[in-house]
């Protein structure tokens, strides 16, 4: 069995070292988020981590997962008992408003806590991650009844919930969606068919409130014209308890190629009499309403990304070592971490994990600054920061997270291809990420057209402004190791310079062609944001080194891995960039009919 | 269930329009292999794969593969019937001697063969890829006594051969091996356990001739002291048919990621009264025999990674043109194979599949020169050729196979994640080629050390220069398509160049050094020879085009397909050569215990 444990240095390190914790710290209602208080929920939130849900990933995937029998769906061993623990200890209120029973920590803390879950266990981490986008869509648009009725039971984890906008011929274009809500009094009858529903059905809890879009009668075609309804497992009662059991079934789980512990499920609404559904906000506007959401959800997906990177990491290292194989050329314990192609794949997962990690919590710090921040210039400042980096957190940190995966596997050898080894199920449950939430390609579309495109090029020139920032405060330093990474993310942030300027003017003559090097910009964006995440730590660690009474081994190990991130990884940047001023012609020079 | 066919129009680009059939036509021995023979040999064997291999591909997989039962393995649904086939066909003797029942024909052939059965059924196609390396074993070491004993039937396929080299603490390191082989008058009695045995058991055939390494008594440590063996699973009568039952059984199969269809064993040898084996040529001259076959061993890998990237993308493409999901912004089926994101992905398979079939079958043109070239200089300079590229073949090609095989996952969108697809199987089945045969780790350092290193470079600058002459070639030529390649080219050229000058600089200083950046040199290697073969093509495409007589579509397409891939792939060069000057010395800065 593979154990895991939570990255505490690392974690406190961004919160204090890097001062993200001050920065949300110091913003209205989040005044109660101490660094004594999040390190002391840091370390509980491991201990469960440990204990609880890491213990039963392995196990859940080995067995085959989520089981569904006679229109029940079971989880697999341990998964109740976990659930019931995280409920029982207050995790799934943390970072929703007090009003109704959540804890109101930042989303900073939310976010570290969801890096332990999800890496610990990412199937089981699931579950709470679909809760709490029901909750934010409720508390953003329900009613006050719908949100008195259904928030308590949500934020305390009693129910969960679960987002419905799949159809089979509607994925990526949610648009073509068919499900159809009729009304009735004051409710809506609801009928069709919802695929990849995750969690749609399970027995950790005795309800489940599902999120569904669907169309009412008459509504407009495509985006436009799509509702968004509360559709409960079970009706409830006036006394708020789960009554009437309501028209919705789970029709089958689909088999996938990895999160088997997650019963996605095929749901169907309606069958018999109707499955009563209630209106949330207004008609029409159901995609509107899901774009509130959608950047926690995707910085959510991201982080996944980065935890089972972390989880992958973890089990290299201790397996790399463990092993004896060969006489390594370095000097140390023999094994095989000793061979330098091995430290190089280790540096190469360490680094891009901490890169990630270092970028999404940024982000996350981010989100909370612009929902709190008492400013308005301060607040828009802040969202558009989100707007432009939700996407790049998004696709890079899963696609990193499935390439640092693959690297986990090849260091195992010829172990990391037995499924004992539990290797290779961190590779297959990574993959999903870069699809779900909005496909990386969907991600990269995002980025240049809402985000760069459409405010002209603001965001991003202001976040690279920042960067350049960030290079001219290098500029002063001796160290070998900062002049090293100052060269390679000076190149590296000038492609992103060049690669923004080309696609603001191309895209203006040419979408088509600027969309198809969309993916290689997004690539060069993360790589370079992450980088700066990097940079940044090492300007602070070459600084509090001065100081000597400071710990000075861990921040010596900071400035190696920022190092070699800047050698292996920020080198890539100007190629991307070259590939990016190539244009998209080419890709699209080929017809159809000719591939 | 998805769909194969051969790619042949590809195929006959290189043999014919390239000229690499041509070359290996002229040689002694292979006068045979003219265009007429081999283009209908492709035929039939296109017919073979897409009515017996394919079809059961997936069902093995679905199924969970071979079976272990009572000591007995089962083969998956259909699996006998398309052995029968293979061998009743002649297949498996393609490229073997004729002396002991070979056809004779050259190994250009023999791999492009070997790339229809892999695409088709990979699993299935291991078993006589094994064979393979056994009757190569056995022709250049075996006496003739063994050789009339044990070719004729492994030749035509009617048994089967196996590798046992790995055990469980003996892996990369085979010289770590423990298995014994004690002398009992004509024959050696053997002891000890095999892991990770391909096809060590099975019902495909009525006998099985495993290659065994083992250790007789007093041998030296390491790799000095190992030597090789025939032990056959039933031992042979005078008639030359199977009759005892030898000692030695298949303990379970492995539980695998994928190939699931391929029985990974563990063997038991010697239990009771010790398994009956022949030793091949002289004692404690096994590894070196080893060396004899793994060249064409490592190239039928590297051979794997196209396969697989082939069927990824002939199964990516047949979704994209068929799959209905929002408006695609160019003209065409209103598929998701008109969004630009989409075609970009299309595109990077299909450019990296043409670019790494180019360089292997290039490669196999090299091998059947090297061996039958009339003057000695040729055959030592193609035997230095094949040296050099055999590392990158195989390690190059596979870790691609893999980015392409999930790129196809991508391109299915949540359908790839769903079992049932099939994209999912490639995913899988594809991650094991960069693990056997040589961990690409020790193939970095194979190309670092024996081939670059230790022959002061002449074979990699030699390869250079001729890079250099191409790009000279197309100086030339006015045509865009070649300036835009040529551009990107040369300054992939460079890149390798310098980074090959580095390493023979700092090899001589710091070889733990040179290591740390040993698998980006590989990368770089690998990306600049798959992008000379699409230069070289396009620079035929040019040529050809000028002759109006010709079919130009096609020629046309190639041109798009080295573009794209000088566009988006060679344009990593240069990152990957400032990598490389960074050197290995931050990878090494970390202590082992502060990962």
């Amino acid at each position: 069995m593979t154990s895991y444990e939570a990255p505490l240095a690392d974690m406190r390190f961004l919160f204090h070292g890097m001062g993200n914790l001050e920065a949300v710290n110091r913003l209205a209602g989040l005044e109660d988020a101490t660094a004594d208080l999040v390190d002391a929920v840091l370390d509980e939130a491991d201990k469960l981590a440990r204990e609880r849900l890491a213990p039963c990933n392995q196990t859940a995937d080995r067995t085959g997962g989520a089981k569904f029998e006679n229109g029940v769906v079971r989880t697999s061993q341990g998964w109740t008992e976990a659930y019931d623990a995280f409920v029982a200890g207050g995790w799934n209120s943390v970072p929703f408003e007090p009003e109704f029973g959540g804890q109101g920590l930042p989303w900073l803390v939310a976010v570290a806590l969801q890096e332990i879950w999800q890496s610990a266990n990412m199937s089981w981490a699931l579950c709470p991650l679909l809760t709490q986008s029901a909750v934010e869509l409720l508390t953003a648009h329900g009613s006050h009844q719908q949100k008195s009725t259904w928030l308590p039971k949500l934020v305390s984890g009693e129910w969960t919930g679960t987002m419905n906008l799949t159809e089979p011929g509607a994925g990526s274009d949610v648009g073509a969606l068919k499900c159809r809500a009729e009304p009735a009094g004051d409710h809506f009858l609801i009928r069709g068919q919802k695929i990849y529903i995750t969690y749609g059905e399970h027995d950790l809890t005795e309800n489940i409130v599902h999120m569904v879009l669907a169309r009412t009668p008459n509504a407009p075609a495509g985006t436009k014209g799509i509702s968004l309804f509360i559709v409960p497992k079970f009706l409830v009662d006036e006394d708020g308890t789960p009554g009437k059991r309501n028209d919705l079934h789970c029709v089958s789980l689909e088999e996938k190629l990895g999160i088997h512990g997650s019963p996605t499920c095929v749901m169907a609404y309606g069958d018999n009499e109707g499955a009563v559904g209630y209106l949330v906000g207004e008609e029409n506007r159901g995609m509107e309403y899901m774009f509130t959401m959608m950047n926690n959800a995707r910085i959510s997906v991201g982080l996944q990304g980065v935890s089972i990177a972390e989880r992958a990491y973890q089990q290299a290292r201790a397996y790399a070592r463990e092993r004896i194989q060969g006489k390594p050329p370095t000097d140390g314990s023999g094994a095989i971490i000793g061979h330098p192609d091995v430290r190089r794949m280790l540096l190469t997962m360490r680094s891009m994990t901490e890169a990630m990690r270092a970028l999404t919590y940024d982000l996350a710090a981010m989100l909370d600054i612009s929902k709190r921040h008492a400013e308005e210039p301060w607040r828009t400042y802040a969202d558009r920061r989100v707007g432009l980096l939700t996407p790049v957190v998004k696709a890079w940190c899963t696609d990193v997270g499935v390439e640092v995966a693959s690297i986990g596997v090849q260091i195992h050898g010829g172990m990391g291809y037995i499924e004992e080894t539990g290797a290779a199920q961190h590779y297959r449950d990574a993959r999903i990420a870069p699809i779900y939430e909005g496909t990386n390609g969907i991600q990269a579309i995002d980025l240049v057209t809402r985000k760069l495109l459409r405010d002209d090029g603001t965001a991003a020139l202001e976040y690279i402004e920042e960067l350049q920032a960030l290079i001219n405060g290098m500029n002063a330093r001796a160290e070998e190791d900062i002049a090293i990474i100052r060269h390679h993310f000076a190149a590296a942030v000038d492609a992103l310079d060049n690669a923004t300027q080309w696609l603001l003017d191309a895209g203006k003559d040419d979408l088509a062609e600027a969309l198809a090097v969309a993916s290689p910009y997004l690539r060069l964006f993360g790589t370079v944001a992450g980088g700066a995440m990097l940079a940044r730590a090492a300007l602070h660690c070459v600084t509090t080194l001065q100081d000597t009474s400071q710990e000075r081994t861990e921040l010596r190990d900071k400035l190696t891995v920022a190092r070699f991130y800047a050698e292996q990884v920020l080198t890539q940047a100007p190629g991307l960039a070259t590939t990016i001023a190539a244009g998209g012609k080419t890709a699209l020079a080929l017809s159809e009919d000719r591939f």
